[in-house]
């Protein structure tokens, strides 16, 4: 029996990770993580939950992954941390995983595979091809898995666009598996939501084109570090206009030596400068290639933006385009950088103003056509929050899929083929991991609920010592606070505080037994119910009461 | 000379105030507040410094609202504090703000003046004349303000569609005001990048028509509490498919009684039922109206979705439409929601995948209308961040007004008109207030910079006493945490962080000098390195070191 099993990324946008197993051969494809959502107080990111891997860890051969992004590579080193078993990717994806365990330590040597698109590889009992897809990160594969049950079709993330590009997605190889028979597509549901075709690379190139042309200042622009593809574009239109070329921030070098290596890039020799000799040359000679089109606040945009970045201070006459989508979430830090800089009197070019960024997924026509050339038996929506999973199924079905044979699975789920078809059954149970620091899943709702009713109204620590023999109070009452009253304008009910303290203590007497566990509690109630009366809010009353 | 100075909304979306002001005579265009930006925790909302006004008390003649947004009314309890000068706004404006009032305790009686559109009211050296403007909450009005120095024309928030409906935008006012010459045009910028025109309600009903016509089940429709012209046409839907209208709530209730109270909302007697009642009625005889698009986690909608709704179980067949825009900032809860809703089979209708909404903002064709008609000698954008401001002023500029005469502002600075013409000059200075519970401005920076820290990894506490005279240990190291490690999982890291406490006590022998301070000072040194090392999180650490 075939089994198919997301562990991630069926559920939510990220955290993409799927295991495909047969009798005793298991492969994993992607291991991705997704970044903490609101509530997620002081977290780093999130991992999928990889129990039902370590419990079939003898089973493992291998780890593919289909392109270099975060949400399908950053969980790798912890996987690593478990099982021990080859990694499978092209040359762009293995140059920046090696990149990412070379910064993780104590890892032990893994071996990497590379992968070509329409080359094959045997797993057990399975034969993997891979298929070039195109997306907002180059070299991404699909991938065509052969099994005893019957073909499998795993598009990655996708988009299709006609006009030529380097890295096309490999419509005729997705035919042929049409042709050859497909089990099951599973397929990207990231932009379902959106109607029509995604507008080709080409255009938006045509469009910085165009701005750039236009301006006779400095141009920044602002990019993801794995936007390679729209790096060349840049760097090509930076060539036309005979301008110097600086790459500037720590990822972003990093991806750009990667692929420079590889091939992917191409600066002429003498056109790529330092950031320290951006004032060696006219300002309309320069183009800044960066990150942080996200808002991250210590990035080299944002420090421009505040005018505290060392080399380049903004001024009148620069162009800054933000060529990237406003995730959402990071609206609000996004747009505070584009105010300060036109603060500055820098020209802002950005997503919402003008069409210079397209996103990597496909559209709904995209998704049809990859259905229409697959003609699989079963349609299998992944990559997607809950409502972007019903919606594909929904597309699925007007695509001519058959309702019933449509799978709905998420995260934890087992779908499973045999002689008698596919279904979903529940399955091995998942769940997110959520990393801080060092910690790896000790954060859990409860720590969650502490950390969040400290930020609200952070703490008032009470300490009080009592002599043990007899019960007088020896040191205190002692009020200290944190995130609740600022003591200048408020700090007046700490000291009133302290008589509703007092007045517990002469209340509960020397003789009443389990004193000290009684003044604790009054101690919660009265100061509770006191601040909140007087100004109404509800910090956390953390009472030190010591008997000496 | 002809002072208008901008305490809020001219470098935000919200928070709208603003003072115009003439010899002795000062009036106050509405009140708004804003909802609190991510970094501020555990801030309920905020208000504009209204300093200034408390400085010029003596001069306020009125407070004018231009409509009941809370963005524009929302601030008043505040300033009724301060001053006591009559209002002045439209009558469903004044029925909002009635009920508001009544909620707020202990203010002193006001007085409410009603105002309607092409009525003229005068106020010291100001005439004032209310202009209907077409917006998302009805009874919206512009103001011509006849002064001194000239003809100002505030727009208030607007739209101008030319389909027919009770409240449209008076063009031709507008266009009279023209004729007659308007010094200033002080207009709305919220949506400045958008370009074209908004679709017009008609659209949006049709729409909803549709969609409603194809349900067989019940339908639920949220959208905002003050949406009455949009709840009319719900009602006026479900009266023809002869539907019962459900209006459950408590601020659309409020609004609906107020509304209807007012003539602005009609329901056929009999239509109209109590949530109580939805089980007496077959399923496509239901439509539920009520709040909470933009996921506010307590809210009917977030009930039903969740499955924890006294009456209404969601299930398969119902249709679910969120007829309002996805504000920044709240789209993952409204994307539980929706997840949610179709978790429990409901079909669900929203922004991104069905024209179900329009915004209550002029877009960039409709903005340069307002400029054509009134023929400005200065144009100030109002309403929007920095960013909408300066695309505001270039738009004005291609509609034909000269550079020198565009003033882009911003809050706290001074726009004087006299002979010699208009200007901005640095002004009275002003500022964000944020409201925590019942303290209003006491929540700051370095408040707001120990909740963040709190958030982020929580805090250890360690309580020691020493025996004053012989400095031996007499109760301790306890160490306490919240929000820092989950204690099954990490909690031995507390235990081992007392070792490091006892070895410092040790360190620092009973006679060094100012034995306490030192021990306090190594012990955070000494701890947050320990935690750094060992789980790489940044607690606040907190000693609590006795001497009794």
């Amino acid at each position: 029996m075939l089994k198919i099993i997301p562990l991630g990324g069926l559920g939510e946008i990220g955290l993409n990770m799927m295991v495909i197993e047969y009798a005793d051969s298991l492969i994993i494809i992607d291991a991705g993580l997704m970044f903490p959502e609101d509530y997620m107080l002081g977290v780093d990111f999130v991992i999928p939950d990889m129990n039902y891997i370590r419990q079939n860890k003898s089973k493992v051969l291998g780890i593919i992954l289909t392109h270099a992004h975060e949400d399908h590579i950053g969980a790798l080193p912890y996987l690593l941390r478990d099982i021990n078993a080859p990694i499978f990717g092209t040359p762009f994806t293995l140059g920046v995983v090696r990149h990412k365990l070379e910064e993780h330590e104590s890892l032990s040597p893994v071996k990497l595979h590379e992968i070509f698109p329409r080359e094959k590889i045997t797993l057990g009992e399975f034969e993997l091809e891979f298929i070039r897809v195109n997306h907002s990160v180059i070299d991404g594969v699909g991938i065509a898995i052969r099994t005893p049950a019957g073909l499998i079709v795993h598009t990655g993330d996708f988009k299709i666009t006609h006009t030529f590009s380097d890295m096309m997605t490999d419509v005729n190889k997705f035919a042929q598996c049409g042709e050859e028979g497909v089990l099951a597509l599973l397929s990207d549901s990231t932009n379902v939501e959106k109607e029509g075709y995604t507008i080709s690379d080409n255009e938006i190139g045509e469009t910085l084109e165009n701005i750039m042309s236009k301006s006779r200042g400095r141009i920044i622009v602002a990019l993801f570090a794995s936007s390679i593809a729209r790096i060349q574009q840049i760097i090509d239109i930076a060539e036309k206009r005979g301008s110097k070329v600086i790459v500037s921030g720590r990822s972003i070098e990093a991806t750009v030596t990667i692929a420079k290596e590889l091939g992917y890039i191409h600066i002429p020799d003498d056109m790529e400068i330092d950031i320290r000799q951006v004032s060696n040359f006219p300002d309309d000679r320069i183009v800044v290639i960066t990150t942080g089109s996200q808002g991250e606040p210590m990035s080299a945009l944002a420090r421009m933006s505040s005018g505290i970045h060392k080399q380049v201070k903004i001024r009148e006459g620069d162009t800054v385009i933000l060529s990237s989508k406003f995730i959402p979430g990071n609206e609000k830090a996004i747009a505070k950088i584009i105010n300060n800089l036109y603060r500055r009197g820098a020209d802002v070019i950005y997503e919402k103003i003008s069409a210079i960024h397209v996103s990597g997924h496909a559209f709904q026509e995209e998704l049809k056509l990859m259905i229409h050339l697959t003609k699989p038996e079963y349609f299998i929506p992944i990559h997607g929050e809950y409502r972007h999973l019903t919606l594909h199924a929904r597309l699925a079905e007007q695509a001519g899929i058959p309702a019933s044979r449509v799978l709905l699975a998420e995260n934890g789920q087992i779908i499973e083929f045999d002689e008698d078809g596919g279904r979903i059954r529940e399955g091995v149970g998942t769940g997110r991991i959520m990393i801080d620091g060092k910690g790896i899943g000790d954060v859990g709702k409860s720590l969650l609920r502490e950390r969040r009713a400290l930020s609200e109204d952070g703490f008032v620590a009470v300490t009080l010592a009592f002599d043990e023999e007899t019960g007088i109070v020896v040191y205190g009452p002692e009020i200290v606070s944190r995130g609740f009253v600022f003591e200048t304008e408020t700090g007046h009910l700490l000291e009133d505080a302290i008589c509703v303290v007092l007045e517990i203590v002469e209340d509960v007497e020397p003789d009443v037994p389990n004193r000290i566990r009684k003044i604790r509690e009054r101690l919660q109630a009265d100061l509770r119910k006191y601040f909140n009366f007087t100004i109404k809010r509800r910090p956390v009353i953390l009472p030190f009461i010591l008997e000496v």
